[in-house]
């Protein structure tokens, strides 16, 4: 039974590859799982174990794809970076995303136990993420994406870290505490929270201020006196993009080997200013750092 | 800190909705299973409890997303078939094919354990799928579709249960066995497999021979004398793809839940020849049939 | 002085392939025609001259791509009409589209003279006109785009007759004949035009009121006693889209030598009713008819 | 007769908006113009009048569209440049290119009489174009391709220069000279065309090698002593492409008229090197630069 009669559909299959020279953020988010830390009690407003076992799903796919330059999570949501000279699957978009999607929600499901052992999933209501891709072809745009992820993390965060403590500690309903922090700013917030209860929201943990940075980690770099570019990267790095693109497909794969071996670090820092980017110019230029000597 | 001053990033997400009015299939495969195989020590040629894994994980998706109407397994493949008039996720492509990935590969990972109970997932080893979407204008292209994945079954299948018999039972290398298999025919190797070792293909089961549909079980139909279409389908459904596809949501609400009701069966039968579509009108119409009744 | 070192560019090129077995229809519009209507002194509510133009640049687009099976236009707006077994250009969008829009304005510029004796065209104050493809891939959706657009046609056209027989002929401002006939519905319009003017809208031109179709003619076929399918086409020939899809490169040529051989008629006919398309079935069918016989 | 019946078809338009902050080239090319140069007798290897045509053209369409910072013509192509924070048509791919196109082809085939007053164009063969749309999303990445451009068309112009000699004056076989040619590289034609024609090829004119660049005049800016950024851009311009991507719709409008009242001029430069861009600074940075001061 020869099956060319049938292989005219294969046709129908539309090329999806990016465009070339472009960073591509592959975002992942978690699929009704509002429903779904109610069925798992996650605690309010952050649940601890939550964030790590998608940090560690997160630093799974990092290590699977030593392509991706950096990645950043918040709640149930994770952005993953592949860097404009990625050749990976040929850049195909599809392909790109379901591998990270696939990825991350095998080592999601796998890790519970490991973050939630009194908490077991629960058949048939499992996690799962979907995810898309989008590109961005300055280094500033990137850079600004990143930063639109931090400051949503930081104004949901002290908007659900006051509303809960409103409603737990305070003894409020949901609706009057959302009723009372309709058209608040953050001072509102920063005053209701210390006021009343007494907390100093700076004091709060980092990893839900500021969320979670993954990248590999090589030796830091000083900072400059002068910023040289406002991008946060030397103009002859952006300039370099183009040549990283036209790298051989050897040279591509040691590249890979070489990045395997750093290690992947989870950080809660600042990733809206320039310091992140200068002390690790690594991320953004595609290029393995130095790996960190030992004592 | 307002976040305005960064959102402008979000106007590169470029849309990607299909098609309207077209066959969505999406189509997963094992992302290096071959090296799987090895790790977990599948039986060669074929692993019966990897394929009912495969289903089982493939009939919570079917149950979790009532807008499926077919799915087709084989090997570490699975097609998944949403209906021209489907609106789900207002058909973006992204959303449908994560979504689908997401949950199977979570279900994959969760049951693993069921099916292979003396061979647990060995860390960070995990199994993982990548998908793609693609249209089909006409149900005929659809059905070429369906019947090019079940002849390549075929394919596969004869060549895998020749070349395994000669190498297991034949104590044939590897390279001799593929050797000598260059260029035959099926009925070549079907009498190698009858003469030398005495097994008569069609008595294989028929879950390797034909692979796997799901479906929802409703009444089956009786086949009218003469089929009235060439493509399995009355001619007058055909036409109805244009009205299902302007139905308004509250309809489609009320289809998805007459749909989770019915049974998602799993079948090892022709999906090439007309009967099969024929005796299952609902899932060409996208109309859900009568529940069966009970004795 | 090679060139290897900059021809990477060319990976920028994106792909725009259509999906195959899909009707393409390529829609232009004239650019910024109400200005050019009042520079060139277009008649109102119709300018016979203009609409002559308009048709004979595209019996000329015709006549250039024996591909097109159909044409329809109105106003300063043409849709042109692909089969889904169209193979030209590859399918390529971009290509597609220019090609029309292109030689449409080579010919209108061109004829213009012809058409406007008494009103040279003035540098720079040049037409021109925009386009763009879409796919529909039933011929239900194709049959109803056309209505569509004979639709609008018809209520343009009594909207325009009404308002500016009331201007020209009634003596009333813009804005007045606007407001009355703001919230009119037909009847109400056909009464004014009756009542006042003694216009009978019945009688108006054909090309006013139905637009015009362009398509190759051949012998007309005979309507059968009923109407076998709701697409206005044999339910056997919607199934030959795929057979048509996979002709060979010689058959194509073949086809649009016959197809030149027919002469391309302007008609101004109803097109919403099945009669247009029953007794014209190589419209729909793509396959040539016979040539009129002489008399 | 409503309309609403028929305008779900409109659900089928698909988006076509090119991701933002990119450079977009649109590049348009004669279609089987090898005809049209026999069936109008161009001279060979060059025909002045139809280059100069072609400019003329594209003046037209520079000053149409006062978006368009540069563009470059050579043979019957030309390509048009739209800066990475252009917003017009809402960046939609289809009506750009579809634009150029039109209003190309108009002036093309209206101003041929000029250019060609003893050959006028014979009805129905007229001249027409294709064209698309390209994305480069970095500066250097545009450089490339103008580059790619210039190289092709010195490349082209040298073997057609070389080729015609042969056969014009040298009286060979277009066979004999095409075989003769095979292999040779620069200096081998230059050779040819100086030891037995006793043409020094850097002596021919400027416009058949190095083709026509069409820009907006201001006044030319001294070369800084060393150049700041590789891309012949100051860094700082480069990062600027976002803020520009975001200005609003009547600044857009404003500098849409600085820019028409700067002069279109045709130059036959180098444009591979740094200085024409680094004396040319608006080009890049998308902004006006000054007037040039009348004396």
């Amino acid at each position: 039974m020869a099956n060319s009669k049938y292989e005219y559909v294969k046709a129908f299959e539309q090329p999806d590859v990016l465009l070339p020279n472009t960073w591509i953020v592959v975002r992942i988010d978690g699929r009704g799982f509002h429903k779904l830390t109610d069925r798992y009690n996650f605690t309010k407003p952050n649940d601890r174990r939550a964030l790590d076992l998608m940090n560690a799903a997160a630093v799974e796919v990092m290590k699977d794809l030593p392509d991706l330059c950096i990645a950043y999570g918040v709640s149930d949501e994770y952005s993953f970076v592949f860097h404009p000279s990625c050749q990976l699957f040929e850049r195909r978009s599809a392909k790109l995303v379901t591998t990270i999607v696939s990825t991350f929600t095998a080592h999601y499901v796998y890790l519970w136990g490991t973050y939630f052992p009194d908490s077991p999933l629960q058949f048939p209501y499992l996690p799962s993420f979907d995810g898309r891709a989008v590109m961005y072809p300055a280094t500033r745009n990137l850079r600004d994406y990143m930063s639109w992820r931090q400051v949503d993390c930081h104004i949901n965060n002290l908007y659900n870290t006051t509303f809960w403590t409103m409603v737990l500690q305070g003894g409020m309903s949901n609706t009057d505490a959302e009723q009372e922090l309709k058209g608040t700013v953050s001072s509102d917030k920063n005053e209701i929270l210390f006021k009343r209860f007494g907390i100093n929201y700076n004091n709060e943990e980092e990893i839900y201020k500021k969320g979670s940075v993954l990248y590999r980690q090589y030796q830091l770099e000083d900072i400059k006196p002068k910023s040289e570019s406002k991008s946060g990267v030397p103009a002859e790095e952006e300039g370099n993009n183009v040549q990283e693109a036209k790298i051989s497909r050897s040279q591509q794969d040691k590249l890979r080997k070489l990045r395997r071996k750093a290690q992947v670090v989870v950080d809660h820092v600042d990733i809206i200013k320039d310091e992140f980017w200068e002390r690790r110019p690594w991320i953004l230029s595609g290029k393995p750092g130095k790996l960190p000597t030992e004592a």
